[in-house]
């Protein structure tokens, strides 16, 4: 027989009752292979005396593994382990003899993808350059988990937890009604309005909402690569309009209008996703009259208004005459820094009705604790005030990055001073390709994320948003310098090559 | 001229500087229509007469306003009232004039429903019988905040929370793998398993990569409308399979995949919702026998896992030998009564790489405080606690609501005592339509949610999943009392009618 009292280990201390610490290392044994599927197991009277313990605590633990399908009772046999029961096929922890080592069988569809990590974090005594997020560190997390304690602790609270709609918290609409209207121009009703996780979700459940397979999608050149993805993912064929120092290109997209059945119009007007351009006032102007012409229905992502330095906002088109066919996208992701990612969309009632109900196919709701907090902190002018203190903070760092960048690396990089936002989007000289300065950068302690990636689909750019809003004065030093040691390492006489502002490219 | 005096009001103790609240009070009034297109605006000079002000406080503003567009500065005239951009049109907050009141003149998908509110809150006074929640009341909220309060004050937190993957915390995912082999046998390395917002983003994700249109899909009748819903707004033709006392009909699930080529099977063999029938051990071998020989991809939902009273669970299919070909979904949401919403799904890696991208377009990723947490608690114990001691209440309100049904109710209800889970699945009378039941109970203070809609696409039931784990002693009293006032209302005699447990329905 085999040595169970060694096998069988019992922890008196623990909370776990003994009959089921028996058990599960039985589980555990079987599983191991130790114990062989037809392998009869000692009578519970024959282990009690073994292992020093009450027959009734075998009885009951043979009684769990029987009625767990391990083990087997065999009248006037005894308790036999499973040999026929699939479910119980021995083996042991993370081997290819694990179900989930071998599949699957059945067929799946692929889903496009671009080799891109945002949000990675910095190993211990790295830097990094991410393509525009706020600092963390400045992040209201206190104010945060504050709010929620006392929302917890109010005698409303199981009220406030327990409701909830696919559309938000009733507190929080509510909120972002003021919000949108003092910020933005925004003339809505609580239903035009729907909180989501993140822009990213609203950009989903939108295009989801219009896009069948096979239609056509116009989108800037460069874009927002996750924006390219979700419509490709749903089907979409993409029409790649320029887009250059104005912003998008107005007059080809009603070319495209004119050519095409066009059926949804991705565009970022306020500095534009990669490039920061901001749309000129012309253009938005012709694009509402564009928009109003073709019943275009038009996605507006507003990523990155809270923060202009420079001037005062634009207006986004969903604010415009537009009649109905804009729907709008925002974050407080973007805007707070908080791990918690909370977007909205703006859009006409009997839309945004209808798109309530895939989210609730997708996500039920959202998280209304979350919801009620920022609620809260809208309400007590927390939120204006933090946006109001990292505006400032990210405006100096902007200034300072866009200096740095003049001094250090000079010619070698081209970049128009962004109005607002958290990057810089940098054009490299050709001869100094990115690809190549991020590796040598990552070996110098600078991690680059973002650039290369913005062309997708088509030309790569040797460009990237140097996100400056996460790096303090200090770090956006180290971070320029490590650039300038890396380029000036690089052979070649960089007087004989200019940039065209024109064609927004170097030539020689 | 217009009294600028009463029209522009200033608040000396704002925050906000003197010239943007000028400048807003005229965006305002231009936006309700009492400044017109055209109008000349008073001199800085002027106006700073009025208002008693620094000239140089009215010329911000009108720099402001020109900057938003909204007014024009006209060479050697002043400045107007812009007339010519769209984005300026005078409309007054919420009305038929606002763009949002037009739209969409664009069309859209419509998305399959039903008219039913889970999660909704009692109004003050009013009792609620829900579809199986947890009482909130018992959540570890408490902890929870303590817990992510001690993480933003880590040294580590900004860390923990800027990086993230689609997929998941690792902490969390390293902690779930524990658990998950703990309870339920689960043999799974990190790059099987993904962090979801709650099961039900699992469910439309795994079955987003799987279904085409057009493509067939097993699920019982009757089954969690939820997931019927998902799947036929991705384009399913859905297949219905009889669930009895023993679970899933697994001979007519064969007899489909040797007729159909079935896409998916959608199944939920622990507690099946909304029946709470447990799949058999004989059925349950079966099952695993098809999957493997018909390579079919096995979508199990086991929501209720981790509440259990009368005897062990059973071990998930999952953990079977399936050849790699089960996906099985879970959630925290449901065990914990948070309001935060996390769920998991176990795969193959191959699928697992593959849907997180999908999950990436849908919702970058989740929120890495809530996921820290989690980690955290599960590391400490609290949530292994937490299951122990809400288990023991939950079964204690089982076997009262059990009870009270068989005394109050006796031979006008029908139900079979679930061996786990937060509900009983309860069929009334014919003579007791439960539509005109929830009407009377809603004026008697008792507001019954689920029901009726389960057999979505077929038949009604006359029955409704009774949740008994969120009232307490006192509340399942009443709750029942009103049930049992509202029945003994009722014209009619019982005595002739009996139940056909084998068609599951009564008889006259």
């Amino acid at each position: 027989m085999l040595p169970f009292k060694t096998l069988i280990v019992i922890d008196r201390n623990s909370r776990q009752p003994l009959y089921l610490q028996i058990a599960n290392r039985f589980v555990g044994l079987i599983r191991e292979g130790v114990l062989k599927p037809g392998l009869l197991l000692p009578s519970s009277r024959v282990l009690a005396l073994q292992l020093e313990l009450h027959r009734k605590t075998i009885v009951a633990a043979y009684e769990e593994l029987v009625s767990q399908d391990w083990v087997t009772a065999i009248p006037r046999k005894g308790i036999m382990v499973a040999s026929n029961l699939p479910v119980i096929r021995p083996r042991s922890f993370q081997t290819p003899s694990s179900p989930y080592g071998q599949g699957p069988a059945f067929s799946f569809g692929s889903i496009p993808t671009v080799a891109l990590s945002r949000h990675e974090t910095a190993p211990p005594g790295q830097l990094i350059i991410n393509d525009g997020f706020p600092d963390v560190r400045e992040a209201p997390l206190e104010a945060w988990v504050k709010e929620s304690r006392a929302i917890i602790q109010s005698p409303r609270y199981h009220q406030l937890l327990t409701y909830g709609t696919p559309a938000g918290s009733n507190a929080l609409r509510r909120q972002l009604i003021g919000y949108l209207t003092n910020t933005r121009g925004l003339s809505i009703t609580p239903d035009n309005l729907m909180v989501t996780r993140g822009a990213q979700m609203a950009i989903y459940l939108a295009a989801a909402m219009l896009i069948k397979k096979g239609d056509y999608v116009i989108v800037g050149s460069p874009n927002y690569f996750f924006a390219d993805l979700c419509f490709e993912q749903l089907g979409a064929r993409l029409l790649r309009v320029p887009v250059d120092e104005d912003g998008i290109d107005v007059e080809a997209i009603e070319q495209l209008c004119r050519k095409h059945k066009v059926r949804m119009l991705y565009v970022v007007p306020h500095h534009h996703h990669p490039t920061t351009v901001t749309l000129s006032a012309e253009r938005r102007m012709k694009l509402l009259h564009i928009i109003r012409t073709y019943r275009l229905a038009v996605l507006e992502d507003d990523y990155d208004f809270d923060f202009h330095y420079s001037s005062a906002p634009i207006l986004p088109l969903a604010s415009g005459d537009h009649g109905g066919n804009v729907i709008y996208v925002g974050s407080f992701t973007k805007s707070l820094g908080l791990s918690v990612r909370i977007g909205f969309m703006v859009a006409p009632a009997a839309f945004l009705a209808e798109t309530a109900r895939l989210r609730q196919l997708m996500d039920l709701r959202g998280d209304n604790l979350s919801e009620e907090t920022l609620a809260a902190l809208l309400a007590d002018g927390t939120i204006e005030r933090h946006l109001k203190k990292s505006g400032r903070l990210y405006h100096e760092r902007r200034d300072q990055l866009a200096h740095l960048l003049r001094m250090k690396l000079g010619n070698k990089v081209q970049f128009t001073e962004p109005a607002g936002g958290m990057a810089i989007w940098v054009t490299f000289d050709p001869r100094f390709p990115l690809s190549v300065i991020s590796g040598k950068a990552a070996a110098m302690g600078l991690r680059i994320t973002g650039g290369e990636h913005y062309f997708y689909g088509t030309t790569p750019a040797n460009a990237l948003r140097f996100g400056f809003a996460s790096l303090n004065h200090k770090e956006l030093n180290k971070a320029v310098g490590i650039l300038e040691k890396i380029t000036v390492s690089f052979a070649g006489n960089s007087e004989n090559i200019k940039f065209d502002t024109k064609k927004d490219q170097w030539k020689n």
